[in-house]
């Protein structure tokens, strides 16, 4: 059964760039106004960045955390998908160019325009160092970190297996944090009667932060706790070392050398090219993250039929967080709502912090919300039940708590594959 | 803790390839017999074959259906796992050449040699008809036909539409007719709602079979019904069309043209080429499906210390199937065990054959055991019963059982993902 509205006068054209957490939150504020909705991205799929790296640690699938967003739309019948990459803006014409699966031209013609195409990591050596932004990313870790295991097993010669035992995470953020504590339980809890030859749980686990502190956002108290967590399990933590080389052998930073045979990216993001793309259209200029400047409404300063957020987009005081894009996205809906009854935008965007999570291992975990602040098992059970509420559907929500309860009973972790064929980034949209 | 024994007279040293069925009940028969066993397989995980085609459609994700061999054999003392594949065997020295991940070469000896290696695919055109062997090529084919639907809908041209909503799937034994079935059920129930351009369920499905019946190896009145719940389905049941050319538009077949901008090979499989390398260290001949020839008793003619099993082995009245395939591997562990005690090898092997099974759809399956003939919801359960009994670890048979749930009642599948990374072949052990 098609959806095809036919036999009525064109509605007011939205075209939204960009299926993540913003450009979502855009689409569903507009489920009830009368317009039509054309939601493009690259790829087919929805992805949850902030479980992102419990696939690349094996203890979800792609299942869990990419829903398909033909599916998440099904029931809004003012939104339709289309699977394409945006090349660039023509502003005067009120047309966004793109290529179909095939490299085919297309041209998306729009009443208002709302690009959400988030931001990319930005690692030194994505070849030495692999960063952890897209599925195909978190695959190529988890076989980095397995692989580590693997040929340490096979080395013939102690020192080779004891390099091949040395890991080094980059970047003291949450993603970060969160990743070296899942590292260090793969090698102390899941992994440790696996192998013969190696014992897992003596791997060498550092977090690199150029920083003072590792979670700069989060009061020093916490942080401090949350290197004791780390501590506990394995993870040493190395602050004021920022990196100026990696090579083979490990990482030279300012605070000496750390040796890592498996580093991993989890420092800065860049913005998306089309933030620089639709700057040069507007005749505006990108910060140094390559963000694009926006009004306080969210507008494009000089084009106010084109609104800009999330991860792409420069305001201050507002943090590259998936809370913050899905906010910006609401926020973006109401002015093109209230435009359609006559009225000005919404007004300058205000970000409402409902607070901040990071965990850190099995029933660790810090958090601040609303001044509170928590640490443990508790901010662990928090930790949990927000991010079940926001993953997108229930059948993720159950697969997700299975797995969890399943890996937190068992010490087992379901997804721990050796990916043999090669993870590419992503690019186009569709495989030929 | 390392499981690493020192200090001890050395045991006698089997050496099995190929973790696969039958090479994992082999490892499984010897858990209590007095030997060092070590597994070599090029991946780090078990495929379960039998569900592979429910991750090419969505339904099921690796995490199921590719437990970590390490994980299988965690409780094994006398099992070692090695990441490598095998290159050649050196009777004579009792010793296989094999190659590790980073193209390192490593000599294994043994005392008995057990090789499970199976076999692949074998399309006529890999690139225009991908085949079903790895979960590589499950995620190709999830790709194509999810991307064969995206294509439709960006289509500008109607009969450009109409080709890229034709598929059709080559081969009509249990593989095919599952294949088959479940793009019907995507086409029909899965996507329907999802696209705005096109009508899913007016996709045209072909199975294609050369010879005269789908499911050659069940009674004719059980291929009929088949051949009606596919109807149902919406899948065209050709046979007596064997393939002569595959191009962009469609099959040609000896039944005539069958249009199908979307091919599936589900034909004939052939033998490992380690096959072909034992044959040939043994001064041996492979059969025309690339099929070592083994005595009555499994072992290598010439050779009594290597045993070869599953399907790369030709053995009158054994069908390739992964039950066949592990009563074989019981049945090499039973004559190492033998022996090891001075007694002579198990004799014979005879298939225990416990029925067939295959499922057409939603509630419909065909199914034979001990002369009596399922069909419709009973067979259907049956197979879910059996499958998930079979599946390793409880941890996969819970995520699967709720998988199975969400999508029988939700009419939706978790894990439709496009694939925007090349999926090449399996080739070598790990990646770089």
């Amino acid at each position: 059964m098609s959806r095809r509205h036919t036999n009525r006068a064109p509605r007011h054209r939205v075209l939204i760039v960009g299926g993540g957490f913003g450009g979502l939150a855009a689409v569903r504020a507009l489920r009830r106004a009368p317009v039509d909705i054309t939601l493009v991205d690259r790829a087919n799929h929805h992805l949850f960045q902030p479980l992102l790296y419990q696939v690349a640690a094996g203890i979800l699938t792609e299942g869990e955390i990419a829903p398909p967003l033909r599916g998440i739309l099904r029931r809004q019948a003012n939104a339709r998908v289309l699977l394409a990459e945006v090349a660039g803006f023509d502003l005067d014409a009120r047309a966004v160019h793109a290529t179909g699966p095939d490299g085919e031209a297309l041209e998306l013609g729009y009443d208002t325009l709302v690009v959400a195409a988030g931001a990319g990591a930005t690692s030194a050596d994505a070849e030495l160092a692999p960063s952890l932004k897209t599925l195909a990313d978190a695959r190529r870790i988890r076989s980095r970190v397995l692989g580590a295991f693997e040929r340490a097993e096979l080395a013939a010669d102690p020192d080779e297996r004891a390099a091949w035992m040395t890991f080094a995470v980059v970047g003291g953020g949450p993603t970060g944090v969160e990743l070296a504590g899942q590292v260090a339980e793969l090698a102390r809890r899941t992994l440790r009667r696996d192998f013969d030859g190696v014992d897992t749980a003596a791997a060498r686990i550092t977090l690199v932060e150029a920083g003072g502190q590792v979670l700069p956002e989060y009061p020093a108290t916490l942080a401090a706790r949350a290197v004791r967590d780390l501590d506990r399990l394995g993870v040493a933590v190395r602050t004021g070392a920022g990196v100026t080389a990696i090579d083979a052998a490990g990482i030279a930073t300012h605070a000496g050398q750390i040796p890592a045979r498996t580093v991993l990216w989890a420092a800065g993001v860049t913005a998306s090219p089309l933030a620089a793309a639709l700057a040069e259209a507007a005749g505006l200029d990108v910060d140094a993250g390559g963000r694009l400047p926006v009004a306080a409404d969210l507008t494009l300063p000089g084009h106010p039929d084109v609104l800009a957020l999330g991860d792409m987009a420069a305001l201050g005081g507002v943090p590259g967080i998936a809370p913050a894009a899905m906010q910006q996205g609401r926020h973006a809906g109401r002015t093109i709502r209230r435009r359609l009854a006559g009225r000005p935008s919404a007004g300058p965007f205000r970000y409402f912090d409902k607070g901040t999570l990071a965990v850190i291992g099995r029933g660790r975990a810090v958090g601040v919300s609303f001044g509170l602040r928590f640490a443990g098992m508790l901010a662990f059970a928090v930790w949990a039940l927000v991010h079940v509420r926001y993953l997108v559907g229930w059948g993720s929500r159950l697969v997700t708590v299975t797995r969890w309860a399943w890996s937190l009973l068992a010490r087992d972790r379901g997804a721990r594959l050796i990916d043999t064929a090669p993870t590419l980034p992503v690019r186009a949209g569709l495989p030929a």
